[in-house]
């Protein structure tokens, strides 16, 4: 295992240096200091080759999607990253290859302000295992099971790019160029919405981001809050993109039941609405309104103008 | 990934449950809280099959020896363990392998008094990996690299029990079935020494948990502190079984080269020799000096009696 050893010299320099890390990469573990007031936020997330990306992708394409899914859960929680451990198994000893994934979790590192604290590099199948660690002022969390019926639901950014560009991937959507790059993009390299998440963890009743789908992770909400949803398809987040790709039903499909979006999902009572949209436009932040909790437990109703809408899929194949 | 869900169910309940566990599995992230006044200490361990445990291990046995490589490593700071974060790949949703796995699990964090507080089930090759996450007051960890000429070797337990219980799994040795049952014993359970690494870590300067055999580690603790180190071969630790097994110079062998023991090695100024001998006293921990940290950077000299000695192996195979 010696060749893994000199591999793990690739990992214990180069991440961005954080003042609450006593001891970083190097010794049997990692020692950091969480500030007062504030609660530990952890999350885990591993991505195997062949389920969770294509065996071929690029390294840095890996790197960026095993921070950027679990940056994501810190954002949903209204969390602010702070520490990462990797365990990366890989095949054999390919320096090229590991030299541009850590070159790109470094550079994730600076851009995020977060350090890799420690981990494990082990020689197995390929596939990324990160813990990222983040901190939430105490009590002030964003969890999935207080909405109320009558909470207006948001989601941040736009819906449904991913599964497009999975979909362009496959060969089964055909568009302009830009509008290839830009849905092909979003898949590879999801955006966490961090500055989202604090924005509105004082304000919003729940939370949780959009891993699986819309349809899917709202439904993790109402079953953990015991409410039902309706849901304004005329008012879902659409790309520019997306509207040149597809006519209005496929774009709703993809933006119902596909995945890897990582956009934050989060509820809010009525009477906070204008509070919420001050505090967005001070952060900057983009966020729709696309419907309201209700009191059907566990049920999602789906409204196209004044009409119930079905939808005629029933999932999309995805990678998560 | 339906049946994975399903599979997710079994880590969802049983975990020991902790006060300082604000919110468990189930949402994005797990929220904690640290005590105030003491540091957080991490480290995340991978187990591949095949690599690290047979394929065809029980998975009781993978389940303990997952948690007990990452409770040694926070045993090695002096630290004392609080929670687990598991990611598990499984080939296929073996339901009846998963509650085994589970419920092994669920027993040693109520023996530890450890929470698993989240993680990740997907699809892939059979491996495991989990982050642990344990206190140390602020300023009291045990590192590798404080070590001073002069102070005093210390290990905890017996030596390269381990490595005779991997030659007899491999038909390499044959002993009585007792002394069999014992090594085999060691190498599938091996014991995370979290009493004797809290016993200590005021009175040691450095510490190291033994999974690489004796030389390597110590190794370690050398490069680190800049020092070098003479190790006295017949103050070595070896068990009943070990010394009715093989001969002496076989023992020594396994001791210093053999892998997976998860013993403690700690150095003390020697000064505090009585001191440290108290306290381990009064913990009821068990452990041997073996020798001394010199000014020859880097390097390990072993003595037998009066004589110098050279191991006459290159180091073991082993799984780590």
């Amino acid at each position: 295992m010696k060749e893994f050893e000199l591999i793990d010299t690739f990992f214990k320099a180069g991440s961005y240096q954080r003042k609450d890390v006593v001891l970083g990469i190097g010794d049997d573990c990692a020692i950091a200091d969480v500030p007062s007031g504030q609660s530990l936020v952890v999350t885990t997330d591993t991505l195997v080759s062949g389920v969770h990306f294509f065996a071929d992708a690029p390294p840095e394409a890996i790197a960026h999607k095993a921070v950027a899914v679990n940056l994501s859960d810190l954002a949903s929680m209204g969390a602010e990253p702070a520490w990462l451990s990797l365990s990366l198994s890989l095949p054999d000893a390919d320096e090229a290859w590991v030299a541009a994934f850590s070159k790109a979790l470094h550079a994730l590192s600076e851009y995020y302000s977060i350090q890799l604290i420690g981990g494990d590099t082990v020689r197995g199948p390929l596939s990324v295992t990160i813990t990222a660690h983040g901190f939430v002022p105490q009590g002030q969390a964003l969890c999935r099971h207080n909405a109320k019926p009558g909470d207006l639901i948001y989601v941040t950014g736009s819906l449904g790019d991913a599964a497009a560009g999975l979909a362009i991937l496959r060969g089964q959507l055909k568009t302009t160029q830009n509008s290839e790059d830009f849905l092909v993009n979003r898949l590879h390299y999801p955006t966490p919405r961090l500055l989202a998440g604090t924005a509105v963890r004082r304000i919003a009743t729940a939370g949780i981001d959009i891993s699986d789908g819309l349809l899917a992770d709202l439904q993790h909400v109402l079953s953990s809050s015991g409410c039902g949803a309706q849901l304004h398809l005329e008012q879902l987040p659409l790309s520019v993109a997306m509207r040149e790709s597809v006519p209005a039903n496929k774009a709703y499909d993809f933006a119902l039941a596909g995945g890897d979006d990582y956009e934050l999902l989060f509820t809010v009572s009525a009477d906070k609405r204008t509070n919420l949209e001050i505090n967005l436009a001070n952060f900057n932040v983009e966020a729709t309104c696309i419907g309201q909790m209700t009191g059907k437990d566990g049920k999602i109703e789906l409204r196209l103008g004044d009409e119930p809408y079905s939808l005629d899929v029933k999932g999309y194949e995805h990678f998560s």
